[in-house]
């Protein structure tokens, strides 16, 4: 295959952007296309997205992207996570050792500042308001209607990248070729977005160095804080059954639902009625599929490929990490696609299918785990463990602060699993955690034959 | 919801078909549109259907559209599989007790017949060469293509039935509607229609009255007699892998893998390096998806909303029972469609998750299990165990011979699993199995809790 010196992004949000980027660098002509106006000019919309919480693997993008000290200015560090109990009691647990934290990022602001360092670069272009209407499968072109005129164009497009999110019109066009394996899954709940703005003295109505977690057991409330002294609050709740949206009717059945359930938020939430009957009720999909190519010239990245729940913070650092990983394959290859494609694609698969089963079981521990003594437990014993042995890493800190692929996450989650409860079965390991002997036994017989089976592996 | 005096059928295979009957029958202004041109003009085109075997609910169905006889006609029963060994040895294993058989049935002839009976009725108009382009989601409207004046035509659609098969233009259109559940599962086998032609004297070259099954392991052909004297066979092999069908690319290929797998059926294939070469390998997919239905004026029924693999030979039996099961409701609610449809999208959703489930599982069975002597005594005990307590049903027969439910036909399965892997460790049961006091111990004792069960169900 010929080395194409053009390239063709569909989408221009997050991934997309950032990828036009990773491009442009490399001394591609990029052309961007995006459905939406630009943000630039018609301004952020907010009300449905959720907060961004970066990590780690977002950080290593950010920063190969030239734009790490842009978005640090604004980036509010959140160290662990604040419980609210229905009694109004807050427990605090860290995330992970000390001087770590998830970061608070607004989506649109982090949009903007890779479109501006985007466009910077002489040899990108931005096309918005341009609709992907049709990939062409057999030839190298690829169809778009500009929204404004109505009138489509098609373009020349030897490499496509199909960057254009969980309804990826890019992906639609391969669903329909041979053995294509595609599956979309919703789940029972759908969330709502809603607010707490900053307090009449202007500063924060709660802790801003945390996630705020309100757990109800099959459902449950998050906030993150905003640079500009609010919080975004999600409010996760099945679309239908005994507590669901959809006895969420009147004001009335709002204000009587918090002040059974989230009682302490009432106060902080002074525009609670008006947020929840002007915001949208939206779902939550998970897609997988594959191929995530076609024939070394499209292909897939960021929730086209692999959308996900964002219970693990981990949707925009997944796509990120397919950028960095994508850009390290180029190196690698020389920039000879017919070879980076099918890498990527066969070795990365497996990372989406672990991250996006890691994001479906954190919403299990986020609204329902973190509420249980025995999970606290097991938190605490796991950092003591990571503490002492730094070669223990905890799932959590595995997805969260390290680039560690997603799959050997998930692999790693099932063994600790197993230690745990094994663990958490001894007698009065509620008290004696720390200094009981038979945890350390226990914990030194499992890391011996982890490192056994590391060793087959090489 | 008035109720609509016309009905839009969208494709004309075999469910189509007998759905236009059903319809008409009821009184509606049917029309049907379907993509291909009418095969009663253009004949059928062979060479990538697999044979279709005809139980128990697909007769039901044909005996309500009032084709039983026509069908019967050219019928061929298979009271049994003729598993044929690598040595050659052929073992010959009944479906059920005597007299109960699936009949091979060729799906051409079966179409044929469903378009000539629909056709007569005055209220059916069929519509070939027209493809569905958009069904509207807001209005009562569908789009049509006439592929052979390119021209489109919207047509009110009150009351719209997707028939239109496993890659559905109408499922397409749900697709993108949101929390619409949806997965396509391609399995890693393909299948190629083969055949074995009359013998030099005219008559069969094997027994007429079996379903032959060439068990591989991971691999397998079968043949389904025909009419004509002749047998259509498929072999069914991974596309990739040491043995495969990426590896058979020349005559001397395909004669060598037949020579070491197959070596019995080489003298009965004379066509078969010409057919090979000429016949398409095709995949197999499964599909779920959920809502069946949109807002009470969409239905997707057979294929479209329940393609499943044809190893429990059950595909077009699912789908005609669809039809049947849909037609007692229109009586039961009086033909009230707003209580039908979801009533039926319901229910009939969990039929087709388990027999698509019931369909993969057989797969192993028959390309592996089959060869297994544990599997076959296994048949052996439950053959014996339905003899004397008509009250226990195997599996096998409640999918094929009765009209049970296929959720309760998948439950029942797991259920026999347990009894049989505990009769099946006790000693000396290969040669005592019949005798054995024990048997009929753990099988009381597993009927007993049985009807424990369904007594709490009521």
């Amino acid at each position: 295959m010929a080395h194409p010196s053009k390239v063709i992004i569909v989408g221009a949000g997050l991934v997309g952007s950032l990828w036009a980027v990773f491009m442009a660098r490399r001394g591609y002509s990029v052309q961007v296309y995006e459905r939406r106006p630009d943000m630039r000019a018609a301004g952020y919309r907010g009300g449905r997205s959720i907060n961004l919480a970066m990590s780690e693997r977002g950080w290593k993008a950010i920063e190969m992207a030239g734009i790490r000290e842009n978005i640090e200015k604004t980036a509010l560090p959140m160290p662990g996570r604040m419980m609210h109990a229905i009694s109004g009691e807050l427990t605090f647990q860290p995330y992970g050792k000390e001087a770590e934290a998830i970061y608070s990022v607004s989506r649109g602001g982090l949009n903007l500042e890779l479109l501006d360092i985007a466009d910077r670069f002489p040899n990108v272009e931005f096309f918005f308001e341009h609709r992907c209407v049709e990939v062409d499968l057999e030839l190298p072109y690829i169809t778009f209607e500009d929204m404004r005129s109505g009138e489509t164009k098609t373009v020349d497009a030897p490499l496509i990248f199909g960057t254009d999110g969980a309804f990826s019109a890019v992906r639609y066009s391969l669903q329909k070729t041979d053995r294509f394996q595609y599956t979309q899954f919703y789940l029972e709940h759908g969330y709502k977005e809603l607010s707490i703005p900053p307090a009449a003295d202007g500063g924060y109505r709660m802790d801003p160095k945390a996630l705020h977690i309100w757990p109800r057991g099959n459902f449950m409330m998050i906030a993150l804080p905003n640079a500009d002294f609010s919080f975004t609050c999600t409010l996760f709740l099945p679309f239908e059954g005994a507590v669901s949206f959809e006895h969420l009717k009147s004001d009335a059945d709002v204000s009587a639902f918090f002040q059974r359930y989230f009682p302490d938020s009432l106060a902080l939430m002074p525009t609670l009625t008006h947020d929840f009957r002007e915001n949208p009720t939206s779902s939550l999909v998970t897609v997988k599929c594959r191929p995530w190519q076609w024939q070394n010239r499209i292909l897939l990245l960021g929730d086209a490929a692999h959308a996900i729940v964002p219970f693990y913070g981990q949707g925009m650092n997944a796509g990120f990490e397919d950028c960095t990983i994508l850009d390290g394959l180029h190196e690698q290859f020389n920039g000879d696609w017919s070879q980076m494609i099918p890498v990527f694609a066969r070795s990365r698969a497996a990372d989406g299918d672990a991250i996006a089963e890691l994001a479906q079981r954190n919403f299990i521990e986020m609204r329902d785990l973190v509420a249980d003594p025995k999970f606290l437990l097991r938190k605490k014993i796991a950092a003591h463990l990571h503490a002492q042995h730094p070669g223990f890493l905890p799932v959590y800190s595995m997805v969260t602060f390290s680039n560690t692929p997603y799959h050997i996450a998930l692999e790693e989650e099932e063994a600790q699993n197993r230690l745990f409860s094994e663990i958490l079965q001894l007698e009065g390991i509620e008290e004696n955690w720390a200094e009981n002997k038979q945890v350390m036994e226990i914990f030194g017989a499992w890391m011996a034959a982890r490192r056994r089976v590391d060793g087959t592996r090489i």
